[in-house]
Order: C-alpha cells, then sequence, then structure tokens
C-alpha cells in the first residue's frame, strides 16, 4: 500500500465565517475542503463560565504541512482571538 | 508554530445517550464538545449477525488525557455494555 | 486504561456511492461503519481548475489492517479512478 503522508487540519467555529475562511484556504494553496454541520458548545474569550450552545461548522483540509501553517498562520492573525474557534492538526496516510 | 498536544475523543452512540453523556463529560472536567448527526450500521451486544441501521450521534471531546481517562471509566461502567457504542481516541495537536 | 490499535479509514466521495462501497465494507470484514452527510469541494479527475461544490458523504470504518487494505484494494479498482473520491487512514485507540 502507497500512502502519502500529509495533515488533515480540522477547524471548528461559527457558521457564519465560512465563506471567508475558504477564500484563505484557496489562497494558501489548498485543494479541496470539506463542511460539516456540527452542534457544539465551548468556553471561549471572556465568557469562561458559559457553555454556549451554537450552530457550528467543522471545516476540514487535507494539505502538505506548509499549506497547513499557512492557514493556521492566516487564521490566528484575523479570526481565533474574536470568534470562537478550536484548530486542530493530526497525520494522516493518504492513499 | 506552537501545538498543545491533547487528546481527541470521539464517541459514537445512540441519539438519546447524547445529554446524559454531556453531563458526565462537564463533570470529568471538559470544556467543550462537538455533535454530529451521524448514521450507522455496526454489531453490538447479543446481535453479532445483524448489520442494524440507526440514527446516531458523533460526540467529539477534545481534552487532556486525565479528563479522558475519566470520560472513558464513566461511560465505561455506565453504558457500553447496554448500548451501542463506539470509543476512540487520537492525538492532535491543538493550536 | 486497555486500547486496541485499529485503524480508522475515511472516504469522502459522492452520495451515490453509498450503497456500492458499503457492499464492498462488508465483504471486505468490516463489523460496522459510520456516514456522515457532508459538503465539499475538490479538485479531481481532469478538472483541475475547477473547485466543484457538491453533496458528498463521509465514510468511516474503525477496522484492521488487513481489512483496510482489503477495501482500499477494492476501491482503487473500482471508483478512485472514475469518482470524486478522497481516502486517508488514521491510528486509532479504540476502548
Amino acid at each position: 500500500m502507497n500512502f502519502k503522508k500529509e495533515k488533515l487540519l480540522t477547524i471548528i467555529t461559527e457558521v457564519g465565517l465560512e465563506s471567508l475562511i475558504i477564500k484563505d484556504i484557496k489562497k494558501a494553496g489548498a485543494t479541496g475542503y470539506t463542511v460539516t454541520e456540527v452542534r457544539g458548545k465551548g468556553e471561549h474569550g471572556l465568557r469562561k463560565d458559559l457553555w454556549e450552545h451554537s450552530s457550528n461548522i467543522k471545516l476540514e483540509v487535507i494539505c502538505s504541512v506548509d499549506i497547513c501553517s499557512k492557514i493556521i498562520d492566516y487564521l490566528k492573525s484575523n479570526y481565533l482571538k474574536n470568534y470562537a474557534m478550536m484548530l486542530f492538526v493530526q497525520n494522516i496516510d493518504v492513499v
């Protein structure tokens, strides 16, 4: 079995950011993405005592380390502080 | 890029258990979760010859090893034997 | 905590292939699967300049290395060239 090592970047965030983030993903050079509608609660920002319920999206991007870093840098400087956003990375073997 | 090593705990189970499990997740100290509506079939319990179809949820929790162990212990002792439930853990790098 | 090392095989593909792929998954010996409705865009086939939008499914299978290889072989020879399909594998610890 021949696999290619790639990164799976998962972005869980507010529905309203979808189109903005997709522009960033394309600009960084990614060749595709998947969006799932999810529900979630979490702490964020100043409201650490609340478990707010909200309609979120999970955006997944399969990409190289470089493209992954570019997307993360962009999201960090534009959204991470002011919006509910969770970002994480996993190693995957792509067929 | 600075990442924090965390665990991603995935719980795939019956829709009806959602609110009970969320209480357990909070009690264990987790600070958020994501719920996705999924469909699935699987073997479980006494009915190994059936591929039952059902409406399930996928509950994902990002947490420390300790909180992950607490949640798993609780789910094992309360639900794993009597309900359709699949539990698995992955390493993730959180931004 | 006792875990069993398994593979998580993720198949992102066209909605229309669902029932065919599920037959292949069963034939390979897998004991269950999860389907999530997703949206996505990606390059594939001859149309590398397009980011086509489409309604897709994400099919996840937890299985052994052997069953995972069997499923991948089957999907490669039957669908990978002619359909929009992304296949990747991760290591998971199953409770």
